[in-house]
């Protein structure tokens, strides 16, 4: 599991029906000292997270597809938590 | 799941029985600021995706069998959906 | 599976339900001389693990739902051990 | 998945009853442009490729082990077809 | 699947009761010419296993406990063959 920052939202019309009820969030994975590195995942949300919070990402499909009490659809990465503090190598926290 | 681009196709003639009626796209990974990086990935398509369309993959075995409704396959890498916009570094999006 | 040197823990008031009895520990893996690298991970605890040790990570789902014996829960990289010595590059061990 | 070019094979005396009857063949992963990078993998062979074929591979366990039809086995890596024609970056195919 | 070398052991007094009965090595991932990387993995020995061999990796779960015949157990990776001779790019091999 990581800690990301959510950026923005993935705008798509034609796809998987799954994510029609589905929001899809653009996450930029942080790095050691808790700043935005270069990687991104695209996250389904399940805690109201919205741009510019830092959240904890978990990236399993079989447990995210647990979180939405369904047997199949098509997700790997799913929000699981919203941060509001973490030791970061920056020394942010404790 | 990750943002691509659509590149072009795989031609592959001897192979796994499951391949004969599915198309195989070789996909551009999008890095953070939405261009093409230098990670590719080889993916069946599900939503009739073509060279230069903006599509999202799901890199998850059990996933991309589910959509395709069956128990087993080989398969790991699937196009889930097309982007029609997303909030790259880059800020073409919101 | 990788050794790792715990960092710190994560505050987050909202997330899913498993979390609430469970500590979220940040861990830095250890790079092959024993030193912490640029890499960190978010693990869950079940061996009492405190900032400062020297943890064995299991980083799989599967295997960490039955460690704590759930069929379900959000949770993919646990910490399994604590280790007392090994092997590094640096030559600390034999 | 990904391309791959087949360098050669694998002897092994000692090991997992499973591989006594199948071949191990040692895969260099193409890069973008379709070259010999610096990745290689090990993978089972189910096409009868051999050295120089360039091939598809297939990166995930469950797959794998259903291809050969067994419910169990030390799988995770296989050869699942032979490309005959691919779009690298380098243009060589449309 | 990757090849790569014993280095030494980890000793851990304080951990899950599955590691009580298996030994656990530290190896380090063999490059692409046969050397010795800067990447290293803690894997669970099958195959009596020791510093100097040069092995076979398997990095994936249920493969790991199907070989251990257990339905449940924090393993990840697992040594499943000693190798005798590879096609490393070194040209060490045929």
């Amino acid at each position: 599991m990581k800690i990301a920052r959510v950026r923005g939202n993935v705008v798509s019309t034609i796809n998987h029906p799954f994510f029609d009820g589905h929001r899809l969030l653009v996450c930029d994975v942080l790095d050691d000292s808790g700043a935005v590195g270069e990687k991104y995942v695209i996250a389904v949300d399940t805690v109201e997270a919205g741009p510019g919070d830092t959240v904890l990402l978990l990236d399993e499909g079989t447990s995210s597809r647990q979180i939405f009490g369904i047997a199949s659809g098509p997700i790997r990465t799913t929000i699981v938590g919203i941060v509001d503090d973490w030791s970061s190598a920056a020394g942010e926290s404790s």
